[in-house]
């Protein structure tokens, strides 16, 4: 008799972006001729840089002749010519010195975010912010690090962190003891980013507790403000104590494309229950190595052209466009009386919805008038109840168009 | 304090192909103008098919586009192109009927042979040959699928089922109640195919039993008998009980290009401990869904080219090539006195070791002497022990030439 694994019976709802493709589809089959914009899913529009195309497709030449032809890449940890460019480029550059043998290319942020809890034990405590990446607290689930149900969508064993316009929506420390700690800064949904003494905290209560706080920092490319810190390792002493996801995706427009990496420091450590102090980048070698195969060849070498002066410059353009439609929806959404946050050093805006209209009502109020799919809050956890998240990666006529609807119905 | 996954901590080596690399590594570094030749890892060598270039470059071009740009693969199942050419060809040129939504595509076999065990329970008991592909022995290790290490590679609590010379390689059902089951045709490591008959026993066993068959047919493509099913749905009452893996990594040379699917049928159920019925498919996408974010469009294109007649044709010259590297190796590994099986429906030949050498004694002395790379038998499970897994995947002359050297050192 083949068992399930009954953790996965304990999820609460559909992963929220299919929800939402589940009720634009069904507007769209009841109004086939609405024109409806996303400002929703946080997908990019914006085509693959040139010196990324033209990267890809001397990589795709390549492997169509025997003598340049590459099959696994050997160990699946990422070529080294991209792992120098990682290095150099987003590490050294800004002062942080990380190994090339610290860096495991993958194929995506989501996945690696989502895989990295399996090689911790199942009764650490896992600390979140909420809202939240559902990501990070499904996979818990999945694993069987939590309870059942614990009302607003949370769940049993979860230690929530309540991020609200009182905290700046960057939350402090918790009073108790917890062991894994998800953080995501610049953040999404919220657009929130932390300063260096928030993160400071953070370290230092790592330190102390002898946790481990994984960092998403797969928006660091959309912070303006020189203040912000865009690594964790620019913390003193985060190197013992963290992990951090980086992301093509949005960065350079790769969601189709599938490339992100993952740092885990030399000097981090975790422990046996008999007292045992264990590396966890073998581990999570390990783990890499057993599961995953590598990142296409032809990808890894596209990931590398963003790191080119060419691709640089391309790069920079393309996020400029996506920073100019995060402040026109900031301002825009400002003007017609609406409260809205992030959107500053990140793409994603945080619109607290009108007269405390919940988050899916709201959501409907947007697909049904203005034709414009956004995301709910309350899908990203109960303190997101009462915002919708607003990303900026619509292609800039769409954006003004969605603004003007939304203004038309306000 | 962050507690470590301590299953992790009872594997007992190394990952296989990590060992042969530090072992060719440090005969090249003592041996720099020793020309090695592999006919160890089961890497491929022939380029891509020009069908599948073309499509690949004309895929990259539509994303560095604006107008025929492509984000996330929504949903991350795959396109539908793809999935429909792979019903198609895979399942109804053989008379067997799979939907689209059946159908997974992923980034790898290894990937999804490895992840599959995940949506289980922890105490399904777990049967595989022996010898075995790794992944899906340490895949259920680090999940504490197991006890500890039980002697000779082995672990405790799992079901092993010898493969040996008495049974042609191919496990009868245990007589004991197993729930996950394991099976590779064609064999990786051994070359063994299995009949309808004896796929039938197991679909049998396993329909009693309520267990569920992991099947793994990513050499299916290299089967040259006719009588020999491609798919363990060409035997009657099997979507009720198994899941298949099939990969393009060795079919059509995408080992650095990853690329792979997984049927999981919609009649497929296992059990909750309370006695409820659980669909498996469901869980299985959420897991998708949730862990991973879809594969490159850029691949699928090139994998949907696999397809087309062009395609088609390109990829059967090149498992020619492979497979009359396979004939060569069995014929002339046979004249010179050893004993040789597999090779004929599998790019895999399982040489049993002179005299019953050691595996890795074995392997030692190819490297030094004969300067070919192979892979230990051992590598693969207690009763590996004894042989040496060559491949077939080699350029001809490298083969040849390989031959050559074991010729004049035996």
């Amino acid at each position: 008799m083949t068992w399930i694994n009954e953790n996965y019976l304990k999820l609460q709802a559909g992963y929220l972006f299919p929800e939402i493709g589940r009720r634009r589809k069904a507007f769209q089959q009841a109004n086939p001729d609405a024109k409806i914009i996303s400002m929703g899913i946080g997908d990019v529009t914006q085509p693959l840089a040139p010196a990324v195309v033209k990267a890809m497709k001397k990589a795709v030449d390549e492997m169509g002749r025997a003598e340049t032809f590459r099959g696994y890449d050997d160990g699946g940890i990422g070529y080294e010519f991209l792992r120098k460019a990682i290095r150099e480029n987003d590490y050294e550059a800004r002062g942080v010195d990380i190994d090339i043998d610290e860096i495991f290319v993958s194929d995506g942020a989501k996945c690696d975010t989502g895989n990295m809890q399996e090689i911790f034990g199942l009764d650490n405590v896992v600390a979140v912010s909420d809202p939240v990446y559902p990501v990070y607290v499904d996979t818990n689930v999945m694993a069987g690090r939590t309870g059942g149900p614990a009302g607003q969508g949370r769940y049993e064993g979860i230690v929530y962190m309540s991020c609200t316009e009182q905290n700046d929506f960057v939350p402090e420390p918790p009073a108790e003891k917890v062991d894994l700690i998800y953080l995501c800064f610049p953040n999404n949904p919220t657009g929130a980013v932390a300063t260096k003494e928030q993160l400071a905290k953070w370290v230092n209560y790592a330190r102390q507790n002898k946790a481990i706080i994984l960092f998403d920092a797969a928006y660091e490319r959309f912070i303006c403000d020189p203040m912000i810190p865009h690594s964790i390792y620019e913390i003193a002493g985060a190197k013992d104590v963290a992990i951090e996801f980086r992301s093509f995706s949005k960065t350079a427009g790769f969601t189709g494309v599938r490339c992100a990496f993952t740092v885990v420091p030399r000097q981090l450590k975790a422990h046996t229950k008999d007292g045992r102090v264990v590396e966890v980048g073998p581990i999570w070698k390990r783990r890499h190595c057993t599961k995953f195969n590598g990142v296409s060849y032809v990808t890894q070498a596209g990931a590398a052209a963003v790191y080119t002066k060419e691709g640089k410059k391309q790069i920079r353009e393309t996020i400029d466009i996506y920073m100019s439609n995060a402040k026109l929806i900031r301002e825009t959404l400002g003007k017609i009386g609406y409260t809205v946050y992030g959107g500053v050093n990140a793409p994603y805006i945080w619109l607290k919805t009108p007269m405390g209209v919940g988050s899916w009502e709201f959501f409907d109020t947007l697909l049904n008038k203005a034709h414009v799919v956004t995301t709910p809050g309350a899908g990203f956890g109960s303190a997101g109840e009462g915002y919708l998240r607003l990303t900026a990666f619509g292609e800039p006529e769409n954006v003004k168009e969605a603004l003007e609807r939304i203004k038309a119905i306000s």
